[in-house]
């Protein structure tokens, strides 16, 4: 591959000289515990709200470093800084996680769906490992069942809609892999390859759509179009975000062709549609059939996506060693990093005009903090020396 | 006020041959009644579902046509068609409405919130002054009921949000006005004029800022600034569609100078905060501290919150003869007419980016159909003909 070297030295350099220095230094909340996620450029705390999925997202992020990276100090006492936080704060009496709490801990908000405990689950998970303070494992476990039985049991969670329209979202499945993945992992216990296993049979079942080559957001209980707005939209960096945790199914199963398949599948046909062929970069909504979306920033560059697609053309190129893959990294690496970073305060804006102008300046809000970037970053590292070292 | 002719010229024509045969032609369903409001740019209807925000919202424009310009059966016709819509298929057992069915009127989605009913209200009491039929009255009557008692009593809609983030919206208020403005006037009967008092009171009480000279969409229970971003979030078209209702009662009241001095103080306010100095339009979200929002649309110019600026332009320098009101609607007109048009099928562009660029293409989905665009038509001219008299 083509400049492997100077792509290890960006990653590498820039998530631990830029990004992981730019939120230590402004999110870190000394006063009340956790982190503050809404920033503006500078780093300016401008909204002192807590995002329960954010507090585990960064808690996961340190620990993680710690686990992988180096084990420095100061990263082992940030992740506790987050886990500690979920603890006091992070539940209800029902044992359901909120969705935002204020600064000092005080719930304000609590939703229907579980993702706060899915980046709890991991949060928990990666504090395990570093630790190995089996009360940690026990709550990883305690929200990964949570998560498991909140998205498979019919009923559990309040559908939007009425029994005349029965739907099925991308969004359980794929979460729900990448979260045993990292349990598995990190508390060293194969009993989650079977979620694993079910998951991917359920993408594959429902979601891969072979008439119009698109992975579906949302479908009927029987995998059929919905041919309305929200059933005809696609999220091409969404799509792209599960092309890569069935890709790294893959490599955990040795290399396991099918799985290759269905990964580099999944996204070559979201990069044909989310690639824009005329301004470069992710866009973030397109209709299955070309119709108009009703989403009003369908057309935006959102940071997210190209992260995930970053990983993705690393990891299918280094399966796979198709050319493509390579080129494709390389269009979608330069686009990002000549339109995201902030050159000035550091760290990235998160959300672009299509051309890639700055839209809205901030660095991070409820659902931007420390996660996809860094996540990117020490994935992108790893993978580029894998490629290197064959 | 110069050009006078040639905007009533403009909005009469404009109205009359432009967007009402446009939507005639689109979205009526001959087959299972109702309108269907999801249209591609020339009119194909691109998702079947129907809104019932649109269903009582069309039904009232027909009404409205047919009790102001001429007593065109069709348009009878079809203001029936909406109203008989809403009595089969718009009512849950528990007497809410839905917000949205399928095309069949099959239940798809129910809400906390009670604009269905608000729209419904005004459908029915305008079929019941185009038709003398008393059931509409006690339909209209029964819709503002619920609208009234789900919207002014605490906790009857579950809040999104905890007791420890009790909050005021502007919208409550707001639509209760024009919803008991419009009953008063089609039903006849001056009971309604003590909700507008209360609801007026609750306005100028909670939501008028001082400090920051701002109409505020969000505060708490006693009218504070939440300093975080939803607090912080302002809505200018919004805001500016408030303060014409405002002065649509000062003008009810004989030119009542204190709701005169209170609509124009947030006209003018809004404009200040809401214009665009650099493109031209209005803005959608801005931040009452000047911070950036977390909304990523925030940008984006929207046709409803220029319809809503030029009938309050107007109807202020109605009020006050002042020429600042009379160049406000004119820099707003042309903004509006220059971008907005769709001059080869007809009808609005409904989604721009800030520079007036077409962003979505289509003309219609559950939340943009037959209302802000031909009410604005409809006021402007109405507005413009007084003028022109005096």
């Amino acid at each position: 591959m083509k400049n492997i070297e100077k792509y290890i030295e960006i990653y590498k350099n820039d998530l631990l000289n830029n990004i992981i220095p730019f939120w230590t230094k402004n999110s870190v909340d000394k006063e009340f515990g956790g982190f503050m996620s809404c920033l503006d450029k500078d780093g300016t705390v401008i909204d002192t709200d807590k995002g329960l999925w954010q507090i585990g997202r960064f808690s996961w992020v340190y620990g993680t470093l710690y686990n992988n990276v180096e084990q420095r100090k100061d990263w082992l006492d940030l992740a506790k800084n987050g886990v500690e936080f979920l603890d006091k704060y992070g539940f209800d009496k029902d044992g359901r996680m909120f969705f935002v709490v204020d600064r000092k801990g005080n719930p304000i908000r609590k939703r229907r769906y579980v993702f706060s405990e899915s980046f709890a689950a991991i949060a928990y998970a990666a504090y395990y490992k570093a630790t190995s303070d089996e009360s940690y494992a026990e709550k990883a476990r305690k929200c990964f069942d949570i998560y498991f039985r909140y998205s498979t049991t019919a009923g559990l969670i309040p559908p939007k809609l009425t029994e005349n329209r029965k739907t099925r979202g991308m969004g359980g499945p794929m979460i729900g892999i990448v979260t045993a993945q990292e349990l598995r992992k990190n508390l060293n216990d194969d009993s989650y390859t079977k979620y694993i296993d079910n998951w991917l049979e359920e993408i594959q079942t429902y979601f891969i759509n072979e008439e119009y080559k698109a992975v579906m957001e949302t479908v009927g209980e029987n995998g059929e179009l919905i041919d309305h707005f929200d059933g005809r939209t696609l999220n091409p960096g969404h799509a792209i975000e599960g092309s890569w945790f069935v890709m790294q199914e893959a490599i955990y199963r040795n290399n396991d062709p099918k799985l290759i398949k269905l990964g580099t599948k999944m996204l070559d046909w979201m990069w044909e549609i989310g690639w824009d062929k005329e301004y470069g970069g992710m866009l973030y909504f397109r209709d299955v059939k070309g119709l108009p979306v009703q989403e009003y920033w369908h057309d935006m560059k959102f940071w997210w996506p190209h992260n995930e697609t970053i990983i993705a053309t690393l990891m299918a190129y280094e399966l796979t060693g198709d050319k493509k893959y390579e080129e494709w990294h390389e269009k979608v690496h330069e686009w990002t990093f000549k339109h995201f970073p902030d050159r000035e305060h550091g760290e990235w804006y998160g959300y672009l005009h299509r051309d890639g102008r700055i839209s809205v300046p901030l660095k991070g809000n409820i659902w931007k903090g420390l996660f996809h970037i860094p996540r990117m970053y020490l994935m992108a590292w790893q993978i580029c020396e894998r490629i290197n070292k064959k």
